[in-house]
């Protein structure tokens, strides 16, 4: 293998030839060799959209010649284009509060800068990784910039995703709006309602999900670029402060603003907790939601068996014919996913020490896969489970008839205590209430089916109309 | 002990004859007899100004007569007084979704409005705490509403107690404003800064926090009064639904709303889970300033002794003369106790299943916890720590002076190579980086100070002025 | 109100003339004002343990007079008896690692002793609380030492709490070893299994509780006695040293040991978040027990209805006869309130700093509350819930028959894909197994009947012998 | 792209003419298209191994010829050797309780074992997955063994990894033993210790981490290969469930046992929550260690200074010189990371129904992780920092000398109240406590050197020799 050296205030190391990585970043492939996941691309991405922004402002602020702009620019255009994904080898928990990351993009860039202008890798006369790629800039405040950059992004993409979710709860809303059956509290039977109703439900809590994480993006608007080192912004120039932010905002075409305090947002971190804890909330309705869509489905014969989901593949290899709710329970561990990297995110933000917080990596670690599991998983969920659910309204309505879940229609008319009495009668008989009713009543058959009237008890008001 | 007989459909019980509870209580005592805490009063005084509402309405739709209107109004008025207290004591650890709390709710209030008609406790023919005190209602709408208010006022309080804490800092941040400092990146010698801007920094975060909170009661504001057992609404009339949530309204004075979908607030907590995430925000600043504040008074002696905490008790028993930053590991265990709690409030409200979540007791317990130990804990840690912190100039200019921060501010005007190994040297011999300057430099000392100018590094721009 | 003044290097304070806490007790109650709960009184009985074993030692060792000795063990004597638990004041979250409540105990036991010498609260020159109390001992060997014998205790009561359990587990397993039912994986209808195999796994997962729990005292035994501040045993002689571990032995009758290396101790907390840790386990299969139980016992009509959980107490305000499962449902919310201690456990350990972790009373406070809750709520759950279930036999057997569990007995005779075709068939045309497959095959009635035997499925082993 | 056409009892797949793997596969590659990892390979790789144990059992048993024995071995044994690692596309959040990974390896092993046998991928009447390559297998006894051989050789490996830090620790205790330093509690000036004790206290707590680690692989010795679906062993023989047992046991060279009831292990997770609580408990030493490190090395200059951990990269792109603490900043987020995973399992744990856990893939994911994670950190924690840490001898002294850490040796000589107010006086006029001695007592300068002595502070005992 050829190679290069490249040296720093350490030492020397040796760089594979083909590589556009140098010195810093060949460090802490060493340091933080942990065998696991490197950095997430989204993070790369608008760090390179940063520097490339940065080499814009520099230009015309003439710190930086022309050809030498134009060669870095081109370079993060075509790491934002994911040509160079193979050379962001530091892994994800890397020490150092991101120092590696932003080194790895400027080696990178400097590099392939260096071959745009002709020049040859590691020629760092041509294009400096820091003094030209990193001009004006320090990982203090680029990093957090661009975690804040990617998690807008994504969660925007995430809103959409909820949005589709909620309109497809609508449409089975809509579609089972006449499917009677058997409403539960604490497991136990409760009350006739309609199965649309469920979907209704469960529409109205990814309706606020959808909400949460829309406004959620406000919170992550401000940022700190020019704030350098620990946000008192020494060593960068009042014009390229300015000049930075209006230039990534354009970039981007999101409404970034610059922090009236940025020594604050080099430091404290809270916002990701917040955001985090939006995406957990999410996470609880759609666990509680794959939990009631695998009870409702449970059987298909031996359980409530009430709807039916999708199939979506062989469920066993020892059990012919059986199908499992593989789509409900994959959504489950990814609220799982998203609860436990809030923990990670929630830990990691409150261990923050005066200027820096120097566990910047694991929060946007865990928050970019927060985002991207959620919003993979969602769109997954709606496309492979949640649009294929059927009815299975012969069992919804056996079920609520096996139960005694009419007999609080009653109370108003027999009052509270015979209701319970007759309701107790129906169980142990095993009879239907109203076959009690005429039994041990002098009401009328069409009275009493006036009271149990099934479509009424889905409703506010009292059933068999006391009201006029 | 003198004791009544009462009876519930699986029985009979003895009931302490001095008891306002009744049989339901006394039941669910010996069910969840956990030996600790029973449930939290704020919640207790809302479900009973709810009951207070209900039987104002309820009078007005003609369904209960003046005098026992009158007589429920009084009894409820009486526990929300706190005259009562002694009788709620169910754990807060329950099981049954809340129903036992709204069953001794209802008990108390009946066995009081007993006594305030002339009869005795137990003369439930006078007063029935079901049919009379719980008249239209349910647990599953009752105690989510209680919830809801509770959890709002005590949002606004520390809403009120963040601001509070904010200005605190901000003061700070005024009075120590020119109090040059060392400036720590992980810990390690970065830049000089103000020590007011630290506390800048923190009053931003609070400034976060308090907005948070403050926002957050509207997460809570939809309520599902009328819903019932379900939210379907099945035995309350639709008058009563609209005048019910017209009423605690007034009651309240808060911005309560009908929910337009009363089985989703039934069933889903994930507004609890949001506004928990808020408080755990919260706390990550919390335990941020307060590991902070614990740094860097550090000492006296031996460590960073950079600002001095008031004194507030005794630090040692064998040490003598020590004192311990006290206040500041308090607020850090609220910290830590509001994230534990989250997590409880979490998994509970991801286990709700189809109709009612039946752990809604642990988020109450949980949720109520969290808000009152931040509250007290804020207003605690503004009067008795961070009003009454002093800077230690002196130690604060020391530890400046005795590093290299100042090297960064030669980038721009040497380089970043020589500047490293001046700083280098410095380091070395023990130097300041201005006498190492004047020996390798030709720069003059006037020229020298005016680039280390330490009041010019703590802001933006390149130091001694190369933009012009 | 009478009062005494009484100071502290801070200065004076005003104590209730009847209180037997002094000046130190009444500025910890004014700093950590936060309305929530004080000390576990277990914890403070410990504390009291060891400074009558001190006071044992000291009066051995010439350093305390007879008099004074046994004065000082009579007081701690009565502590331990709940005497004064009305003394015993100051928030669990305290801060200053535990030193206002080791001030507290040393001051009520201090004017208990001068009232047993014949003098009047706040004669400290009879007794004094650090002098004479408090002699030899330092808050930071003290109070983690007490709160390892606590948590043995605990443990221990745990464990059999556990035995108990797991006794009544097989129990029931024994009880219903020949019902069968419908074993379902992933929810959907899987195997035939009997009822008791469910409580016979329930059984297993509480028998390695019980022993994790019984194991887990082992981990607690080495204590930090006469490690004083930091744990390098300063101003404690050897022989105290020697003296109070093997005292303190014989007054708790455990198996503690001297660590070989106090430092350890005194700033490490591990053993707690190993210990929480196990009790975290404990918790998972209570959890998922209680759910198990809550989902069998749904119904009871509508529902899966295979068990019934026997009737505590009415479960609704509005549905007359409704009974809910509130044992599983409290033993469930007891399960999650321990895994949210322990999430503060584990962050409170991790947050120590050097010679001492600041958090011990979080880390307290959440052990000894998680050890009670769950040994109160293992007893009540066995008690109230497990020994009263009983087999809903026939709709056990509804349930697995309605299914096509038994399709799988099928696939060594005929073959997986054409056992996949007859069971399809089966849910299709809603017809049982036996049926399909004397219409669709050659066998035999009685070989039929051989393979699909329920009572063999339950086995290891080829349903209808292909073996020999 | 070439293709087959291969089809399951949903429809039918193209898959690439290349790809081993086949349908089952492919629908879970769409089914669970999160974009993110897929399944741990050791996992993989212990699947291949039980299913070349299962073919060898099944060939003893004369259900599979030596000809399709041999090549499921060899096919088994290549995947195992890394061969097809790029086969292995399934997420690691699969929904299906791992019958997906069970599938894919199914597939990968067929198509490899009829290329031996001279056929071409998608023969399957050559060798089937199902009936040949996963013959007498259930996902359900496959997967959790397989989770439980890959934990158990990572936990042995930890194991070692823990053991060599801990003597790399003890090293340091041994070199620095006669540092003197300052001790702290709750950062505040304490009593004098040696360097070398706060890294035997450190060895300590990672000596019972690496006890718990190797005492962890008890806890997963018991498998259920043979219980097949449910644990009931249906369809497997009983001399396969012995044979079995013994052949993975013989080629794992691990202690497995056969559980005495496969039920129980098929359903319960608790034992991978135990053990990665502790990991957990390792988690939180190394989080407490890795801060103390970076406290003490925080400055160079301008703060505590009193070690220097190994310089390991550049640290900053704007600072000239700056070196951070980056492989303690990995170890910390290393630490929290395993924290988060433990929330992950035990969540997923807890979450079981019936006879099985649906989220058995998060739970190995997470596990697998965790494991990875520590002990790759661990060792670069050992190798890269705790190796080169170097004490700044003048440092420790001159903050020790600067605080009043030694007043406490006068408690026994002048009492605690007059000891204090010397304390006092030297704060406050910034003398050592030897001169204000001097100054205000009659104490003989030899006397005082005798009390003062830093070494025998740091020991048992009374500092100037009271005992005689």
């Amino acid at each position: 293998m050829n190679v290069r050296i490249e040296k720093d205030n350490i030492g020397e190391r040796e760089i594979p030839e083909s590589s556009y990585y140098g010195v810093n970043t060949k460090r802490a492939l060493e340091n933080f060799d942990l065998g696991t996941r490197s950095v997430n691309r989204k993070l790369i991405y608008e760090i390179a959209l940063i520097k490339k922004a940065a080499a814009m402002v520099n230009h015309r602020l003439k710190k930086l010649t022309k050809d030498k702009a134009q060669a870095i620019i081109k370079a993060c255009e075509e790491i934002i284009e994911g040509k160079f994904d193979q050379e962001f080898v530091v892994n994800a928990l890397q020490g150092g509060a991101g120092t590696s990351t932003n080194m790895n993009v400027n080696e990178v860039a400097a590099n392939r800068a260096i071959e745009i202008l002709g020049g040859k890798k590691g020629d760092y006369y041509l294009i400096h990784p820091l003094n030209d790629v990193n001009m004006s800039q320090s990982t203090n405040d680029v990093y957090p910039t661009a975690l804040r950059i990617a998690a807008i992004r994504l969660l925007r993409r995430l809103s959409y995703s909820l949005a589709d979710l909620q309109e497809a709860l609508q449409k089975r809303e809509n579609e089972f709006s006449d499917v009677l059956k058997l409403g539960r509290t604490e497991l136990m039977d409760a009350l006739p309602m309609m199965l649309g109703q469920e979907f209704g439900a469960y529409a109205k809590g990814i309706e606020r999900d959808r909400w949460r994480v829309y406004k959620g993006e406000e919170r992550l608007r401000q940022i700190n670029l020019g704030g350098t080192a620990i946000g008192t912004g020494m060593n960068a120039s009042h014009d390229y402060i300015f000049m930075i932010t209006d230039t990534i905002q354009e970039l981007t075409g999101l409404g970034l603003a610059r922090s009236d305090y940025p020594i604050d947002i080099t430091q404290n971190n809270d916002v990701f907790v917040e955001v985090s804890g939006l995406l957990k909330a999410c996470s609880t309705n759609l666990l509680k939601i794959s939990n009631d869509l695998r009870l409702m489905a449970s059987g298909p014969k031996g359980g409530l068996g009430e709807i039916e989901l999708p199939q979506r593949q062989a469920g066993s290899t020892i059990m012919p014919g059986k199908v499992n709710p593989v789509i409900a329970e994959m959504i489950g561990q990814v609220a799982m996913k998203v609860m436990a990297n809030d923990y990670a995110i929630t830990l990691a933000a409150s261990s923050g020490q005066l200027e820096l917080n120097s566990f910047m990596p694991l929060i946007a670690e865990s928050l970019l896969e927060s985002l991207e599991l959620l919003n993979q998983g969602v769109i997954i969920f709606r496309e492979k489970c949640i649009e294929g659910i059927q009815a299975q309204k012969e069992k919804c309505r056996a079920n609520l008839e096996r139960s005694t879940a009419l007999a609080a229609a009653l109370v108003h008319h027999i009052g509270y205590d015979r209701a319970s009495e007759l309701a107790g009668k129906a169980l142990r008989e095993n009879k239907a209430i109203g076959d009690v009713l005429k039994e041990e009543t002098t009401l009328s058959d069409s009275r009493i089916a006036e009271i149990l009237n099934p479509w009424e008890v889905t409703k506010p008001g009292i059933p068999g109309g006391l009201e006029k």
